[in-house]
């Protein structure tokens, strides 16, 4: 049986009891590290905690390697955890294709990851649209797919989760070319660079997706005791320091509830500036008059 | 302290390790049980495993007897237990935000919860619009709020999870009229209700939001030991069977990736016509021709 096992976001003890009983019965143990990282726990401590080896998984193993890992797995149990939850990269579904293949039998244990845990900011995780990632640019390689999706998603009123990215295991393109294995340090973008990455972009594109005034939410560190959320504005998070990753932004839609925004306050340095950019933005892309439909006046 | 805690979506174990050591130290343990229910574990299974008392909060105590939740908080642990995650419902936001303002720290510990375990059906997360809810209609109430917001997620060509009714511990109109306690059986919508709904508004606003032949994946007891995934058109889920509570169900849009169609063929009868109808169904909302923009190019 292959187990996959979500680890949740941040400490050893955040992965489930069934999860940690399932991991201790296995014969292998891999960790996916290099989609994300536990952020309070390192695989000595994951070992000390399982009480058995973690063999960490990197990008070359789940993508090429995915037999290696299945070796045995219709007779004994195999687990590949993941941070965060099972499903947040398609090469997690790859290895199950591939182990459907091989009749292996496949059991999900699931976790928290950003995808639900955001909604400890307050904002309401259904009126989220299509979540967005951003990577870092480089001097000629500036990508902005994410630009039409946050407008799409805007243009409806709904709140944008930008996952920024994580750079694990990389090599500089001269090591790459002269095949030397050296590895660059990890690398983790903050929220300053994902402002201002939002911001250049939006210079050059110039469709007023968003404004350096829109409202977002900084989300640092989410399920780690040192979490910390920043509401503020796009212009103002460009200048914020994030501290130690990892780091999740989030785009306000149109659509802010008042609850919501009741929430968000505990997390801005001032509620009144705050509040008139969340009303100055929702102008945008406004839609005609509401006129509410009958069946809402009889609940 | 106040300690959120997210059960996730099934079993006991279901709990983190850290929720657990949690629990376990506190001095109330309340479990809401009204937005949602853990599948395969009753309060008494909780208890036993937990090693002491739970207090089931229904609706009332949780939106009217905040306080009574918070009583001596500042100074004692307390837990509220959540199946899911913490942040499902915004009445525990109401909770959290009644804690601040008297003085009482809160700490959330995630969970997985439908919003993110759907990813196990093979449909890729970042490509859900915003989630619906849809409601029992009876003989004079058919809200249809969800058809517009099905409708602006499928334009843009992304998937819509719909939550499906619940119903616990709710009164007839006539015993809440003669203001009797008494209690309806607990109602949880299945798949072909939701579809039939579904098509029935379909019917009466003719707007082509989505059609019979619309592909749908049916989820069952997601995170159970007995979790089913059904891929099948609207119409075929009008009649299918899918058993025991609790269920969800996602409308396709059209940006199906052949590797999540390549996953979904495990849950459909008939490959070819479930790919045939997938393609149909593409050629709803289609944009412009697409020209690939030149960063793509670059990767």
């Amino acid at each position: 049986m292959l187990y996959l096992i979500g680890l949740g976001l941040s400490h050893e003890t955040d992965i489930t009891v069934r999860g940690l009983e399932t991991v201790k019965k296995c014969k292998r143990v891999y960790l996916e590290a290099y989609t994300s990282i536990l952020m309070t726990a390192s695989v000595e401590t994951l070992e000390k905690f399982y009480g058995k080896e973690v063999i960490v998984a990197d990008r070359e193993l789940v993508e090429s390697g995915a037999d290696t890992i299945l070796e045995g797995a219709d007779q004994d149990d195999i687990a590949f955890l993941v941070v965060g939850d099972v499903f947040g990269a398609t090469t997690h579904i790859d290895l199950v294709i591939r182990a459907r293949e091989l009749n292996i039998a496949v059991e999900s244990i699931h976790n928290a990851s950003v995808m639900n845990a955001v909604g400890a900011c307050g904002l309401q995780l259904y009126q989220f649209g299509q979540t967005v990632s951003l990577v870092f640019f480089t001097d000629s390689w500036k990508p902005d797919s994410f630009y039409n999706k946050v407008m799409e998603n805007r243009k409806i009123g709904l709140h944008t989760l930008l996952l920024l990215d994580i750079k694990v295991k990389e090599q500089s393109i001269e090591n790459m070319a002269r095949g030397r294995l050296i590895y660059e340090p990890p690398r983790y973008m903050d929220i300053a660079t994902a402002a201002q990455q939002l911001l250049e972009i939006e210079e050059i594109r110039g469709e007023q997706a968003y404004t350096p005034n829109t409202p977002c939410v900084a989300i640092s560190r989410l399920g780690s005791p040192t979490q910390k959320f920043k509401a503020a504005t796009l212009k103002q998070l460009a200048e914020y320091d994030s501290g130690e990753p990892l780091h999740s932004l989030i785009m306000l839609g149109r659509q802010v509830h008042d609850l919501e925004l009741q929430y968000l306050y505990e997390f801005c340095d001032n509620k009144e500036e705050f509040k008139a950019m969340v009303e100055q933005d929702q102008e945008f892309f406004k839609p005609p008059p509401y006129v509410p439909e009958e069946e809402e006046f009889s609940d």
